[in-house]
């Protein structure tokens, strides 16, 4: 099943619409071209339903939201809710200001997600807006349990995938739940890992449309992998932060299904 | 004629104005200085035309426009007119949106343009607004004749040289028609480099005012060949496409005449 | 002293607020991580003051600056006055446009900068803007003793560490005026090594709360010595302009107190 997602993907070439934060903007465009899809960056309230309507998915990140962008991201979300194209929210900062913690409720009042992706704290603060108060910090191997809990009960909520990234991802519907352990710390010190990731999990979806937590886990998985081929290159290379940065995309572009199948840590979780 | 437009670029050091879009304007700023100009990004209607008064050259490109900036570009434009500054125009994404379309016709309304440089679809739809309504595709080696035609007719309408850019360029005016045939397809596998071109293409008919065409086709030809020298070098270091992004403006940075004659596939289109 | 300073970024990490342009902030969000600190970019004026809040520092760059963001500018700057946070000022093309020289004197009337850092023409202009109108240029072994005077003035009259960066540096406060010769004269060909360097002082402050001027020296210092440091890897791979940008980062990344203590060109200035 894997297999065929991560194949669909260089097939199909989806489009993708981003509403997205100016500070990673250029790395989610090249990252979606290096996985396969092609990206329009579109933000202003008088395109932004028309832009989506030529796309196959739609990414809303509000990494640097303002009054503008905010209406263009629901104006964009419900003409793709209506046309059936896969959106992805990427909460960035929410729990930071109110801001955004409010922009992420409204979002989630006026759209339907496919996936909603974040870090805990920031998965946190949306199940907090849906009544789900219960805290958890950033999975590890001791609390996963309680993590996968609260993503299940948010994704029961809300409909969506949930991917809630760090040093282990959890990705899981009400039904399918999957453990990601790829990846390196290393790709917390560069910016736009996770950015570039909701690009990712974009193409994926759009060209997966009926298995969304696969091809969201596999989405996880494939970047995760090629930060740890990047930085085994950086390692060869004695090389830094920034050529990790540039070896990241690189071996997105150059992941084919054999080298993603012989690295993916994905497992299965079924308690 | 070549060598000379060539060399001017790095003696005179345009001044070069950016009105372009977020996703690739660090990639612009980082190519005009590699090509030998200066860049200098403002796009707020407070300060556009005061900004363009100290400049050389201004680029517009509407790659994520609004409301805000299409005022400025405008503002921008009239004043480099007045001033008798190069103007060049990047119609991104026109035809995709209503916005784009439209906001491409009324900068044609109101400013006049030394070069207009976009993809076959944009150039076509930017082609259309002024009544011509002739279709092509990007251009081949079998409709190359058709896509001169367009474009001269589109220059003649305009005053502006018309640089159609893809797998094969056409960049003419009335009089002159240059085809270049430098370049690699996985150059269309990172983003801006049409953006990264308009910033080279500013910085060279800045440098040599005289000779717009020639200077619009010879900055065609440099960033072609430099995305060549960018994708050997890739090869040699088994590196993909971000290492492709970080060569190509190095590239860029170390092309000096020599190179330039030897690598350049610009032929004259006597048809 | 030195030595606990450069130590001291790594351990407490600080979160540093930056509104700051969107030609470089993909690096200067970089550039923080690098150095041992953490960045969040926000711009809207409707949680520019509470993101200030959870931080430790905040840097203002005015590069392409708009009504919108200049109002966020004020707000964070105050609320971060109010915090006992140090905030950085760049006041970017300062004198280019009356919006910049303006706004640098707004931001100068409502905001208490902790440093302010330019190139020579740039804090010249903000100079003239308190009184002081004799100008300078770039400081160089021959106008050393003026440009220290001009900078000293400025100190005495905004209460701001002054850091005016070029060929040589200079950064003094009332008491005390550092000379720094790190630095390669290819970092002016790669854009935004200025708004970099803002993020690096303004992480090196915030964890050196009581040495400010020796806090900017010290950050001035380092980002010089990682451009010699890339400079000389890029000879050796026969890179180019881009690689520079990408191995400043990496070296900035790779710094450890014993590379800088052996790099380091800091001179106290005692005249």
């Amino acid at each position: 099943m894997f297999r065929e997602i991560f194949a669909s993907v260089k097939k199909r070439q989806p489009l993708v619409h981003c509403i997205t934060n100016y500070v990673t903007v250029n790395d989610v465009a090249n990252m979606i071209l290096a996985c396969g899809g092609s990206p329009i960056m579109a933000d202003d309230a008088a395109e932004a339903a028309e832009i989506t309507s030529i796309c196959d998915a739609l990414v809303i990140n509000i990494g640097t939201l303002n009054a503008r962008t905010i209406e263009s991201m629901i104006l964009a979300g419900e003409r793709a809710n209506a046309l059936g194209h896969p959106v992805i929210l990427d909460p960035v900062g929410a729990g930071a200001s109110s801001l955004r913690t409010e922009t992420a409720f409204r979002l989630l009042e006026k759209v339907k997600f496919a996936v909603i992706r974040g870090n805990s704290s920031e998965i946190k603060t949306v199940a907090s807006g849906i009544g789900n108060t219960r805290g958890v910090d950033a999975a590890t191997e001791d609390n996963l349990a309680e993590t996968v809990a609260m993503a299940r009960a948010l994704s029961r909520e809300t409909g969506a995938v949930i991917a809630i990234t760090g040093a282990i991802d959890v990705v899981t519907d009400e039904k399918e739940t999957y453990i990601c352990r790829n990846g390196v710390p290393e790709m917390s010190r560069i910016t736009g890992t996770g950015c570039m990731l909701d690009g990712v999990i974009a193409a994926y979806l759009a060209a997966n449309p009926d298995e969304p937590v696969k091809a969201a886990a596999a989405a996880v998985s494939a970047e995760g992998l090629a930060g740890e081929l990047a930085l085994a290159r950086v390692h060869r290379e004695d090389g830094g932060l920034s050529s990790l940065h540039t070896y990241l995309i690189d071996a997105v572009g150059r992941m084919d299904v054999e080298t993603w199948q012989k690295g993916e840590k994905i497992a299965v979780y079924e308690r």
